[in-house]
């Protein structure tokens, strides 16, 4: 294999060499070489923020007379290309780095740097005339940018991906829970036969976890509206225009269509994340919600003989090659899988959240990076819930109306017309004999049969 | 020891001997027996809410005509004593019971029925005027009950005494930002020397913790205002009037005072406790915020020689008996202790959360008991710190200074009057050779002590 | 109300006043005051190892020559008195103190020394002839005497209880694998109906579940059997004479009849407790295996009409005033909210565990009581399910049966003898027209009733 | 662009088409389809056990005479591409599908049958000579070869990756221990400063810490030896070869040199994976060990000036461009958020494993994803933290004589001489008037500078 071509990227502790064909500088490089620590890197979202906090905070600096229009316009070239997903190749490192996030928020600034300085025609690592630091870092330190851009890239991801998924869900659910009203179906308690409702009524149960599940996570977001930037180094705002965080938040508020606003106390906004240990923490509330509604679904669909098989869900993939009924519940596994997961990553989140120390928290990219996977892997299992799963749901009729029409638990309804106590022997004959409701009392001489019909009517018990 | 004397109390499966001085029935007695397991019993708390719940449910039957006056008042005066806490010992039951609490419910009322006999002249155990089903349980179910009781004593427990000891410690932590406001220290980023930071600036970030705490308890309590009662068996409201639910929630939302409202779905009020997962969520949101807090505040005052020293905290307890500088942080140790459990605890109310099926949620005990012991845990622990550490945390005003002086980060400030390149060497020479930064300065002809001492000035720096 | 008569005790912060009736001195008192935390206290099991600690000690340096034969004496007969729970009375303290547990270790000095004191005649609070610090803690320090109680209480508990509840269980299970080896039913996966296996040995299973539980269990007891005594303060052994770690450990190996021995590094055994973090993670496992098979059986016995009702569990209380065949499936119940909560205080286990500092972690409370509490509960919750209900386990027949013969799946019995597509037509008709494989072998004309009985036997697919 | 060139695939639900180039067949295009959750595939280690369940399954086939060796060596050619990683490209789904494993090993069936069928100079999609079900899948079932490949590649992970990098950490641990033997420094119990030790004694500690983590996955191997393979769909061997499951563990084994066995009891092994969640817990214990160590090797290195600064770390990254000392301890802090992760982990793995139901546990993707994550995390980053950071630390013997003699608690070694309240007197002073031990004992004519020089010796105290 040939040998890559390369050049020499310079920082404080000297020259090292990078890859000619990459963006990134001397920080980033060693960066890969010291943190060689499992697959996961930081997901699109966070580098597309940090592209953001990189544009939004150069046009700040250019309205506040701190940096010249030419270098802004580089500088806002380069970023919108991280912001549009252009440069993701150029962001290599391991989540699992220094825990301020610092490497990452080098990393974009000497990609933009670099790409900048080649869109003004400049070499790459001459860092002029966009100087990484002095330039697209201006005014600025990782430890303000890193959770401004962990708290945008949360928000959009809530917005973009994790509402829509949850609100989609919660409309199939809701038209389910209106085409099932009339089907009256035995309730279940304590996994036993119980009183009747109709599967409307166990729907709409469902589609309330959901718009609780929505109000949660709206309950949440102005904590991740608030936006650390102009704190810099420890909160003091030390070398920022005193200006800058204001404007910042705004101009980031515009570029997002997002309500930010900058932090009203900047010391608490870089030595706790506790804002995403509390959205964490509603993510596995959700996950919680969402386990018992996948988990209802395959035991409602259990069978299709020898299981409760009241509804019927689609057949996306083949069960078996012989049984044709074996609809395996797949969709309900993989998402009952994703909540088991959100409810560990909040686990990790919350270590992470509470091991900060003095001014600033330095598991910044565990924490971020767990966010982001639970959104994602609770909209995505949402929505593939939703659509190859939940929206296809069907009643099973005929096994609803057997189940229904055996229990002993309609037994109730007699109670006002022959009494507590003949009740009770009727429905202890039928459960020892195995017969019906209808059939012990006639055996028992209670009532006739016509009587039982008119009197035991399900429909008056939900 | 002589045999205790015993009465014998019936139910559905037959008599059962009681202890003659117990008010509970057959029922409890069996729990009693089956569910030997642990050594945990609802708290307090709880109880006083099974209480509410008979009280305003028999006075809502009354209004509705379906209870007699005579017997309501009966009732009134048992659930009374419950409520205040006069029969706690007739609650003998194990948390790790029946997963719908049924045998707690059944407990409450057996307890007041025998109670409310007792007033009237009538035997225990005779059911008579008050039944424990008919009448202390009537138009209710265990399965509504018990999660009403369970939302009332969380969010007593809550405005009574978490957001008090949440208070209390803002309120002393704002206190103490003010009055060191013009202490200015070092910081610390990565445990590193960093740039100054005034004390006040740093307790201010720990007060905005708490003042976050307080929006994020406040932001869900609305979440268990909601109320299951009036659902009954499976939430379709079998056996009670119509009217029950949205009036009892107002007698309970009179009783305490807290404005508690009918839940608008019960069968989610009944088959989830998401509501109860999501305050848990909260709590372990606070615990990360206190344990950052408490961690910070043993980290500063260690030493008290070879530690950071910088504030001095309450010599409590004897540190040891030899060295009169040796205060341990105990309070910071049993805070994050507290904080701990409160996060464990909340990995078991998820997974409890997390396992409901069809039409309820049967790991209510398990859920109650550890969301209350995390709210007793966090308010007696906030309190206890606050009280016990915080309220006397003195600056070790020595310390600090001689720390922000040493700090060769102070050298950022002749930045602009040197240069960055003759800044560097400066603070290079003094870590190499174990120098100040003005005596490094001076060494390397750079500026004279008086620049120094003109140029470098910490108060320019926060 | 009379107020309580008083006595004055001391230690280095000068006087306080304790109750006269109580053995503890000033230190307990202390504590009592400042750490008024929730309502855990230490089990029994932890008083009791520290009462073996004080004894064994005080054999250990009178053999040695360092405390004389009279106060050696003394100190056993108290130290007897707590290790019997005569004086459990006398440890007040909350788990939620000092973080190295050094109040409950002067706690039982206090109380020794007392105890010991008042045998010879001397007054309380006199300290003569036994003084706490002196004699009853000579050679140690609560630094190595806590993690060597926190190691013999977890070994006990482990022996006594978690052992015996687990045998009991896997013997119940076994012998209900040979009872209902010969009963064919229907297997399921992914809760759908599958190809057929016995009753013995889907219970085989669980029992082998049990086998490893108790396996698991084996392999993790040789870590806590180190024991720390003998590193004092911060393991180097100050202060206590250099065979006193192996003697005294050799002392509690025959006191306790377990073998422990002195831990080959002190400072591991005093800065880390990994040993239990790593038996937390056993317990959990084991917690893991229960709730699955705890899971099982409430699904095979939910019914009774509706549900899967392949076994029938003992009906130990009322499940419903009205319908005789509704057993709640209660000690599930109780034994999967036991399972939750230990995984839940593994989580606050390992916190602790992984937040020590230097020469001591000190959330040694916070982990034995939760190491202690997972113990209790897991032994208490698996005896009362092994004999309120696994014992009980009875096959329901009939349902087994019919479950059996509706099977689709029993037509891959059929694939040798006409082939796998006409195997697959049959199935896909008998569950098109709710046939019996049978019926629409014989209908589709593929083969007689003779040969359809002939070929398809379960008792050869299992 | 162009669209990419398909062929068709069939399966039991129909034809599919896939692109050309891939070597998948129609089932694994349907997963690709319906389960777009997420960014997570299995890792490279899985894909490898499948490779190897498939191999040593033709081999053992062949032996019992139910594959033709012409079928065996195109399955064997096909099966080692897949164990060498020349295949990786053509395993592309996600980890969140159904539960069962059975896409992905329908993924190793298909591109298996598919490659070896291109070798044998066939068509794609032909299923001849080799067919995906019939022979690449021959006596296996789903249920049965992906727990027996979740144990292969854990048990592989662990030996190749995660013993090799724990032994590194701990020999260059017991390597720094031996250096620091003779280096005397002040102790520190809750963060206070304590009696001396050396600095060799506290690395000694976590050394043997290192050495109990390797004997504690030692202990737990075995559980993940015992393979499921033989169980085929529900534990029963139905339609394999009776000595298929003893055969094929010993082939595995050859081909692995690892001692695999095949599982005593199948159905066990199907329907729990305790033993992952064991090799889990072990994990967990494992990161509450190296966060522990990582933490105080932070601790020990911060400053430069006003932290402990006891030891020095290697200078990896520039800090910061002003500070020289600035040696941010991100080693540290990658390591800890490693540990944290496997915490959250291990609580997912937890949720998991108790889910199972039946004759399987169908959250098998999820355990396995998260050990083998976890595996490759802790190893990874225990790699890292022993070559860029452990095996560079070094004492600062400046700072560590300084905090040493400054110590109060060197007092205690006075008490022989002087007397407990002379000592104490001494200490006092010299913390009230911040003085050295000697000036204070001096000062107050307890001693002489010669008699403290005499009797102060720090090195009679370790």
């Amino acid at each position: 294999m040939e040998p890559k071509k390369t050049r020499i990227e310079t920082d404080s502790m000297g020259e090292i060499e990078v890859e000619s064909s990459r963006y990134w500088g001397a920080q980033t490089e060693r960066s890969l070489h010291y943190f060689q620590i499992g697959k996961d890197q930081f997901p699109r979202e966070l580098i597309r923020a940090l592209g953001i906090v990189k544009k939004t905070s150069a046009i700040t600096n250019a309205e506040l007379g701190l940096l010249e229009e030419s270098k802004k316009d580089l500088i806002l070239r380069a970023a919108q290309e991280v912001i549009d997903g252009l440069l993701d190749d150029h962001f290599p490192l391991s989540v699992w780095q220094t825990g301020s996030g610092t490497q990452t928020n080098m990393n974009a600034n000497e990609v933009i740097a670099n790409r900048a300085n080649e869109i003004f025609g400049s070499t790459l690592g001459s860092k002029s005339p966009i100087h990484p630091n002095d330039d697209a870092n201006k005014g600025q330190s990782s430890n303000d940018v890193f959770p401004t851009a962990m708290h945008i890239a949360a928000a959009e991801s809530i917005h973009k991906n994790l509402i829509p998924s949850l609100k989609l869900l919660e409309s199939i659910l809701k038209e389910k829970s209106k085409l099932f009203q009339d089907i009256i179906k035995i309730g279940r308690t304590h996994l036993q036969d119980a009183t009747p409702i109709t599967l409307g009524q166990e729907f709409s149960g469902y589609a309330q976890q959901l718009s609780y599940s929505l109000d949660r996570i709206g309950h949440v977001l102005p904590s991740i509206y608030r936006l650390a930037l102009g704190g810099t180094a420890v909160g003091t705002g030390l070398n920022t225009h005193p200006n800058f965080s204001v404007n910042v938040a705004k101009a980031i508020s515009e570029e997002t269509g997002i309500p930010f606003v900058t932090a009203p106390n900047k010391f608490e906004a870089l030595a706790a994340n506790d804002s995403l240990v509390e959205v964490s923490g509603v993510l596995k509330t959700i996950a919680s919600s969402l386990m018992k509604i996948a988990n209802d679904v395959r035991w409602l669909s259990s069978g299709p003989r020898s299981g409760i098989a009241e509804i019927r869900i689609p057949e996306n993939e083949p069960g078996s090659s012989i049984m044709p009924g074996k609809v395996n519940p797949t969709q309900s596994e993989a998402l009952t899988m994703v909540c088991a997961q959100v409810i560990g990553n909040d686990v990790a989140v919350t270590i992470g959240g509470a091991s900060g120390n003095f001014e600033l928290n330095v598991f910044k990219p565990l924490i971020i990076n767990n966010v982001l996977n639970s959104i994602r892997l609770l909209s995505d299992g949402c929505r593939s819930f939703a659509i190859h799963c939940a929206e296809g749901i069907e009643p099973n009729l005929e096994k609803i109306k057997t189940n229904l029409e055996n229990s002993l638990m309609l037994v109730t309804a007699l109670n006002p017309h022959i009494g507590y106590d003949k009740a009770a022997k009727i429905a202890k004959l039928a459960y020892k004999e195995n017969l019906s409701l209808k059939e012990a009392g006639v055996k028992l001489g209670f009532l006739t049969t016509e009587e039982f019909e008119k009197w035991v009517n399900p429909k008056d018990m939900i």
